[in-house]
This record gives C-alpha cells, structure tokens and sequence, in this order.
C-alpha cells in the first residue's frame, strides 16, 4: 500500500509515524514544501527570544532523521501541484531540480497547514514587514535584530502570535507597538479578562493600540512608519504581521474536496474527507466543538498532532476517532499564562446559551508559601443545566493546571457545582485546600438563581 | 440555635464559617483544646525550615480574628471531656482556670482530629523525641534546632510527614536517617515508585533505613541513640516520631458514637454520625472511596475543610453531601514533586481487581524550552472495563497539574483510552502536545489485550 501525505509538520509527520507503526510495510512518503519538516511552529518566538539558543532546538526532526526513526520517506522542498482524484496520483513539483512528476497513492493525506494572513494594504511589500509561520520566518526576524540592532517594531495583530512576539521583541531591548484592529486583544477571551493582558503589557512598557487598523505602510525601501486608520502615525525599523493564518485549502478545492462552513477542509471523526481514500489532518481541517457540536476551526499545534495520530489509524484501515475539541489554548505573555477552555461568555450568547459567569481571584498555593501569588478564573456555567461551558483564567502560576483540569471537567460535562467534588491534590507549595475552581463553581453556580 | 463544635483547627473553623454564614442568627461555639485555632498543619515543614519565617505565617486566623471575622465564638485552651447525649450537653473543662462548666447545644460537631501515634518503646520518654502535629510540637523542634543547633537526626517513619520534615532538616543541615518499618517510604505509593523518592532522598544524603523499626531509644537524659530490630545503632541529638497518627474518637466512642472499620468516626454523606444532631468531620472521621465504595480514612487537609463546610451546611439545615475522597495526596520531598490519586496497584489487587499498569517517563513541556525535565507516570487501569482506577506521578514539575488533571478522570470514570481525547492546554513553556498522560493512557490501555 502506498501512502502519500501532503505537509510534513505536526499533522503530517505524526500521521507517517503512527501509520509506519501500524503498517511496516505500507510504503509511505511525505511531500513537504519546506525545507524544514517536523518542527514547533509554537517554539518559533522562544527561538527569536533566544530562549532556545539553537536552531535545532525547535525542529524535532530533520527529514533525514524522520526517514531514519520513523521509516517514512521524506521529500522536502517538494510541492504537491495537483490532485488527481480520479486516477488517484499527485502531480509533483521537485522545487530545487525544478521537475514535475506523478505519484500513485492508495490513500492520501492533506495536512498542508495553514499560511499567515497578508492583507493588501498599501507599502506591505517595502523590507522588514515579517509574518512569522515557519523555521525560515524566525530566521529573517532573528537576522534582522542581530543586523540592523532595531530599536522600535510594530507588531500588527494582538493575537497569541502577536502577543507571544511581542515578549520575544521585548528580551532584545526593542520597544513595541501593538495594533490590534479589535477593540481587545485575543479574541479567544472574553474582554475583561483581554484587559488584564492589556494592563500586564502596558506595565512592561507596551504601547497597546486597540480598535484601529493598519492602512499603510510608509517608508523608502524598508517600512519606516506605520499609519493607522484613525491617524496614528508609528515609527519602527519593522514590522512583525500576526493578523492571524488562513487553512490552506486551494490545493483541496481544485480537486473537489470539500469545505466546511469555517473555511477550512471538512472531515469526518475518521479524518475522512468527501473524497474516497482522501484523508485532511491538521490545521487546514477544521473541528467539532464538543461543547456546541458545530464546527470550529482553531489551528492549534495539539489539535494537529491528535489529527495525525487518528488519520494515521484509519489510513492503515485501524478505526480511530478524532472526537472533537474543547479549544483550549495557553500562551505565555511575559510574566503571565493566560489560558482558555470552551466557550467565553460572548461565544456562549453568539449560539443562544442562556449562561451566567463570574471572576474570581484565587491562590496559587498557600499564602504563607513562597512565591505565592493570585490567579484571576472566570468561569462559564450555563443557567439552566449548572454545566460549566467554558474557563479563562490568567496569573503567573498554576494557570495550566487548573485550565487542564477544568477541560478535563468540561469534557465530562461537569457541573459547576460538582467542582468541589473532585479531589484535587494539595499541599503548601502545589494549592489551597479548597481551589480557586471549586470557589468558583460555588460562587457560579449561586448565580443561577 | 446554639451550635457546639469541638475542634478549631480545618473541619470545626470551615464548619463553624460555613454555618455563620448560612445562618448568621445560629450561636456558634468552638471548644478547642489548644491555644492555637485554624493553622495550617501542612505548612508546619515550612514554618520548621524557615520558608515560612513568622510562627504566623501559618496560622491562619488566631481566635480573636476569627471571632471579629466569622462571627462565632472561639474558647480556646477549652477541652470537651464528654458528650451528654441525652441531655444535649457537653462537659467542658477551661484549662487555664480548671474550671468544669456544662453547656447545651441543640446540634454538635465532632473535629477532634488526629493525633499521633506515640509508641511504647523503650526511652521514648526520653527528651528531645519530637512528634509533630500542632504549631507547639513544631515551636519545640524550632527551639531545639536554635540552641542546640544539632548535627545528626533520626526521623521514625518514611510517610508524608517524616520525609516533609527530612526536607526541614536537610535545609538547616543536619545530617537525617529515616528509619521506615515497611519495606518502602510512602506506602501509599507502589514499590516501584517509592524507589524512586529512596534515591531521590539517598542522592541528597539522607541514610534510608527500610524494613527496620525501632525497639529501643538510649540516651541519659535525653535521646543519643536509636536502636533498630537489626540491630543498627544511630547516633543523633534528635528524634522526630512520624509512624503516623490515629484519629482522635475516644469522646465519641465514650458517647455511643460509632466507629467505622477503619476506626474512625463513621458518618453518611451528610457529616452525620449515628446519633441525632451530633455530625462529626475532619481527621477524625472516615470517608468513602469513590471507586471501591469502602470506607477509606486518609488525614488530609483538603478533605477535612470539605468536610467542614458539608457538615456546616447540613448543621444548618442546608442540605450538602460529601460524596467521598479519591485519596489524592501530593507532597514536595526536596526537588521532587510525589503524588498520587485513586489505587495503587497493590491495593487494586487487594480489592480485588484484576489491573494492568505501566510506568512512562515523559516531558514537563517542550524539551527546547528551559528547565526541561521528566516526570514518571504509573497508570493503572482496570483490565476489563480499561477505566483507570489510579495513578501515582513524580517528578520536578509539573506533577500537580497531571495528577488533578487524573483525579478529574477518575471522578468521572474515564477510561484510559480516553485520556487522549481530553482537549489539554497546550505551548511549549507549559506542555507537550501529546502529553504524557494521554501516552500513559495508551500504553497501559494496550496491555489489556
């Protein structure tokens, strides 16, 4: 049998191991566009901080050690031109030899990620305008500081992407501006809870602009000024673009697959497409919420890994279900975690839940321990079933964890009020007796009435 | 309404609070033999190796503050001698005027809690033998360590609390021998696991004396020699007695009060004892295992303050349950982080269970993000069903996160197999994108076959 995947990050990689394993004779070969395959698109801005010091650092896997290891054949720097459904082949293109060639596949896998958005706006082709999505982006960025010392960037987007560069930019000494056109950053929260971000970069010196638009870009060669639409006028010696990615699709839509009313390609829970012996993984594939049963499409590195895993199952006939996501996500923003699970509030409403929320700050561990501090929890709760549908919760420490167990809650379809049965573990330096997501719960759940 | 409880420290303050609140016309008295109400017994280690510098630090309200705050009266240095079940009436002797008084309740609390055990040992009259449970015992080895300023200390018993306490003295360099009866420390945990800690501890210098109790102290006046059943002989200036501690049911049992099998104090979900008005909680009563469904008495002090606020519900009329404990526990033995939740393998089998387990080792977060490490895993899983039934983890960080993330599970009788749908947060200074205990989860899910 022979497997063909078309992208060799998170999705595509971990579907060549878990299909290998399953199938040591199923010939198996990765296309990648890239030179780079199989590296942490979520390390880059540790890479640009220099926090992880080598390049190496954040790629898992060179092609020939994949090829090696996991005994998938890879070709990097190979783009997949075309898909033809009816003859079941790949039209290829050998980009460094420039050569075009046709592949046979049995079973095919689409994971062909997703691209940074680059919006038309007037000077977006002058020098020093960087998005950040792979190994070669890091590395303009990381050229740039080391050439030309800049002083001042701004960075457009107030997104995890944005935000978790803006720290990067920050531990080189560079002043930063972010525009967010939004009227808060990260979307993914509610706004009072955005605002605590926006307080916590403000303290470390970040000039946060929220509700504007970037219209132009002004300079000689290189970006020299950024023009907002209310007439902001910025100065920097560059600029980082994190208004987001879209899935990378066009390659599916020529051959007739099918997408999702999110955009991006539409599978089932076996990582199916509409195309027999078409598989899609990663983040050019959208989701179930588990929460709302509808499609969603949030491109996360651990969603597509778990993609991978399932489409890798099921390309070598071994049934797996990829069930659905909880959109949870974490980032680091400087000294804070700022982490979500389910729905926020204004997500909530947007699908017509009747719900009631409250925030609460609660101890990381006890008060008497060292490095004791408060971690902020809001929490979601549907009004008529008590079910908790979503948490956000952001502080310096013990934000993952409590994120963790609340998806875990929520995946269970925990009630609010069932929080404070669990037997969460404590001891001085690890909790309080009774967590801040057990008060919260009470204090939710009371809400009700 | 006049509410009596008897004990002031987690379950009787929790109760006494939670009452107050619900019924701000209730008259709430708190007898506690004491002087100290409502400290934190779990951050005695810390006061003792000074983390915690102030003897308050760790005392959470004195019994003025938690009058002025809570509302209900405290009689410190008050000890209840017995119960009058009839007349509904408590013998109480105030200690500092040695006066008898009576006084009636219409409902009673029982939170003695636990003392410890104290064995008949040749010499354990003699000084500078140390137990440890309340703010005094631990001002006594403060006093020791200052004006003596000792070199050598045997600890009796490897539990929670000897090896918390080896960590205290570790920090004031005194050189430790822990003497453990069992052939392991920590016998909540497996064999195997438990190995871990031994070296953990052997690596920080700590002599680990397994499978060997003590038949005799020697010493002039006071403590100078620890004689073990093989025969070892262990200088020292001081001994810290940590074999465990029995709960406090002797005013119980001399009321009519009913005992469990396990010796503690037995209530139903609602804090209630076998007597009408008369609840009992905290360290001096059992609960239920949430997966076994057996009476199960494990002193901790998460479960005492739930304990607490259940029974001051119901004292009030509220209806609460407490449903049962999953025996959740975590401690910080030096750079180690021990926990573990549900069944051990050997009390699985002696439930009779029929288990697969494993153990993996996998990453904090991102290997290329700093303070990198590994945790181990023990999963255990029930062969038929393959729901996990415990889990036990350790390691530098990261280890509370999973296993409140596990116990989460267990509540909700997840199966192991599950594990890896659950949507956990995910970024490199904080997680891996298949976390280790998704890979614990398929690995032992795999041995049912």
């Amino acid at each position: 049998m022979k497997i063909v995947i078309i992208g060799g990050v998170a999705a595509g990689t971990s579907a060549a191991a878990r299909a290998k394993r399953i199938n040591p004779e199923a010939e198996i070969v990765i296309f990648e566009r890239d030179s780079d395959i199989s590296y942490s698109g979520c390390g880059l801005p540790y890479y640009i901080s220099n926090i992880v010091e080598e390049r190496d650092g954040v790629i898992i896997y060179t092609p020939e050690r994949f090829e090696a290891k996991k005994g998938a054949e890879v070709k990097s720097q190979h783009s997949v031109e075309d898909i033809l459904v009816d003859s079941k082949e790949v039209i290829v293109r050998d980009i460094l030899r420039d050569e075009i060639n046709r592949v046979k596949y049995d079973k095919l896998l689409i994971a062909t990620g997703a691209s940074p958005i680059v919006p038309e706006i007037k000077g977006i082709d002058l020098d020093n305008i960087f998005p950040l999505r792979n190994v070669h982006n890091a590395d303009r960025i990381i050229d740039h500081i080391q050439l030309n010392q800049p002083k001042k960037a701004v960075v457009i987007g107030g997104g995890y992407i944005g935000l978790e560069l803006t720290e990067s930019l920050l531990e080189h000494d560079i002043e930063v501006s972010v525009v967010e056109k939004a009227h808060q950053v990260l979307t993914n929260l509610d706004d009072d809870m955005a605002e605590i971000v926006v307080e916590h970069l403000q303290d470390k010196g970040v000039e946060v602009i929220l509700g504007d638009g970037v219209i132009e870009f002004q300079g000689d060669k290189s970006v020299e000024r950024v023009i907002t639409e209310s007439g902001q006028e910025l100065d920097c010696d560059f600029v980082i673009l994190a208004i987001g990615v879209r899935p990378n699709t066009d390659l599916a839509k020529r051959a007739g697959i099918e997408l999702g009313q999110t955009g991006a390609i539409k599978v089932n829970s076996k990582m199916e497409t509409n195309i027999a012996d078409i598989y899609a993984a990663g983040d050019c594939v959208e989701s179930t919420n588990l929460i709302t049963g509808q499609p969603i499409w949030v491109p996360l590195g651990s969603t597509a890994n778990k993609h991978g895993r399932v489409a890798g199952s099921n390309l070598c006939g071994v049934e797996d279900e990829f069930k659905g996501i909880l959109a949870t996500s974490i980032t680091k923003v400087c000294d804070l975690a700022v982490a979500c699970t389910g729905l926020t509030v204004r997500e909530a409403k947007e699908k017509g839940y009747d719900v009631v929320s409250s925030v609460i700050k609660a101890g990381n561990h006890a008060g008497y321990y060292p490095d004791y501090t408060k971690i902020t929890i809001k929490l979601v709760v549907e009004k008529d079933s008590g079910r908790v549908l979503g948490g956000q919760i952001i502080g310096k420490d013990g934000v993952d964890k409590r994120i963790d167990v609340l998806a875990t809650a929520i995946h269970n379809e925990m009630k609010a009020a069932e929080l404070i049965d669990i037997d969460l573990s404590y001891a001085p330096p690890f909790s309080v007796p009774k967590d801040g997501l057990m008060i919260a719960g009470l204090v939710t759940d009371k809400k009700r009435n």
